[in-house]
């Protein structure tokens, strides 16, 4: 019975602030052949997030890694043998085994990705796939951000964060501004993705700066970023608004033992709102979003940004990078090439 | 003109940290009477609460009293001079203008208060008033505690905590435990009000304390205490769980500056929700509270509790009593006697 080798990514130990290279560990290992109702899928791309650092570490009520076992996360790859008629050889899927170079698994835990003129891949793991519905559930269900609201999100060039500017102004939002910490992500917030305003975070006050820039008030924070970043935006909440914690990227690698923002009497004295989640708990409405979502990518009103470097023996600076903030866009890494999009139907007819 | 003279207490400084008897002014002044729609009222009852120590204060969003004038808060009284057809004198009524002993007041500002046999005139401040009427709105509108569910409730002695932890248990809540300053008040709360639990705060760990007393986690945390009481509380919450912030007396007196919870991240992680609100934007809910809870204090599953104290010029003392947790139950300070209830029909016609 033939074994496919592959190579795939452990969680040596827990990191202790920022991960070292030390905390992983690369395994070459060989997968038994799929199953009946399984599939082989070669990995092309896989993601890696910030809430991946969460994972890293053992926190009630959120799901851990394990040591010594591969991580996981979402990736698109392709099918490379099948044992299910609905996933042929060449189809192109998305799943949540990332972190390796190929993958084994049930056909019921991929869904088939469309080629779609005009949408690249990246996409798919980016501005149509987890970050960008996360953006979404944020905005509408959590944030419930109603038209001629003001918007502000921190990190707002990461994937999430470069999303939600460009999802809110789509729904209606009146002043949409974003924090970002280069020069360059700042530039390309205003002249690339059309925010209204954005500033870097690298500044004596944070709380005039966020003034500064929505002079009339914050209705919904989207915060990806968390300690003085919340602070600085409870200052700024207009009475009765709400803040969206999607992220804490500023405290991950603590995670735990950082003073929160002294100014959290607000929540009270300005009736705000302040809620987590995590986007696993709305997959019911993902289809209607990519929907939409693909619908404002191919009139322009939304751009998919991506950061990709390449190769497994990338992925952990890939991930370092990202908790460092060196990425534009989406991070991703590239596994292998590319499949070949299905031939177009007029260029075969003619 | 006949003018009345009477005496009101006034905001002479905003306080700095615990208000001192320098920052408050006693005024004899003189009113006009009554004009047309009016009513002079003779108050009887007063109340102090936490909130008024925010007001003191000038803070964005939330109003805030003007140096040299009255301070106002709920009270109860008497009409002795009514230009109204529809509050009589003798009309026993509820209203905003407290800190005063006299005041006259638009009939439209001021609500009747029926007499009800075995309801004391000291209910409708408390229990039946805005103390248990924040109770009600937390736990339902704000905490959406159901049936089965666990609540905790911090400054569970004071007005709004004894209510808190008795109408959840009406509700169908599941362990019910509350946190007080001393062994009394944690007494009373179990052998008085019937909580599941209940432990005096000033313990070395409180996390651990919360925790020993909620061993299956937290769904509703009632926030009266802020600091760190939400700390405790953070840790213990289960996912999904409400946090009402209500109130924040371990921070009034510092209003901005102190640390936030260090734990911060669970609302991300456990995907919690987190919310501020005042009583004053759920009042069209008010008349159907007061018909249940009337109902509960009559059937005896509801306690009115109060600590009462006489004389304008003790209310000073007794709001810096309140702030140091010397009452049980609602603090409220008597102006004069309570009017006579009106005669029973069936002894008059007898």
């Amino acid at each position: 019975m033939t074994r496919y080798e592959t190579r795939e990514v452990h969680l040596a130990r827990r990191p202790d602030g920022m991960p070292v290279t030390d905390d992983f560990r690369m395994i070459t290992t060989s997968l038994e052949p799929p199953g009946p109702g399984q599939v082989l899928v070669r990995n092309v791309l896989m993601s890696v997030d910030p809430y991946m650092r969460v994972r890293m570490a053992k926190l009630p009520s959120y799901p851990h890694w394990e040591l010594d076992q591969v991580m996981d996360g979402s990736a698109i790859g392709v099918v490379e043998r099948s044992e299910h008629p609905d996933l042929p050889v060449g189809t192109v899927v998305s799943h949540r085994l990332g972190w390796r170079e190929h993958a084994v698994l049930d056909a019921g835990h991929a869904s088939t990705v469309r080629h779609i003129d005009g949408i690249p891949l990246t996409a798919h793991l980016g501005v149509l796939g987890m970050a960008g519905f996360t953006a979404y559930v944020g905005l509408t269900q959590i944030g419930a951000l109603t038209p001629g609201e003001s918007l502000y999100v921190s990190g707002a060039a990461g994937a999430v964060g470069s999303a939600v500017g460009q999802i809110a102004r789509i729904l209606g939002a009146g002043r949409v501004v974003g924090s970002a910490g280069t020069p360059a992500k700042v530039a390309y917030l205003v002249d690339g993705l059309g925010f209204d305003g954005a500033f870097d975070y690298h500044v004596e006050s944070l709380s005039e700066c966020v003034a500064t820039n929505i002079p009339d008030g914050i209705d919904v924070y989207f915060d990806n970023v968390g300690g003085g970043h919340l602070q600085a935006a409870l200052d700024s909440m207009n009475q009765h608004g709400r803040i969206v914690v999607c992220g804490a990227i500023g405290e991950y690698n603590a995670l735990r033992g950082q003073p929160g923002p002294s100014n959290l009497i607000y929540v009270l004295t300005k009736r705000l709102r302040m809620e987590g989640f995590t986007i696993r708990e709305h997959m019911a409405e993902y289809p209607a979003f990519v929907a939409r979502a693909t619908t404002w990518l191919l009139d322009g009103q939304l751009r998919s940004t991506d950061t990709v470097v390449s190769g497994l023996e990338s992925a952990v600076d890939a991930f370092r990078d990202l908790l460092a903030g060196r990425n534009i866009g989406k991070m991703l890494v590239r596994l292998s090439e590319d499949p070949t999009p299905p031939p177009d139907r007029g260029a075969a007819s003619a």
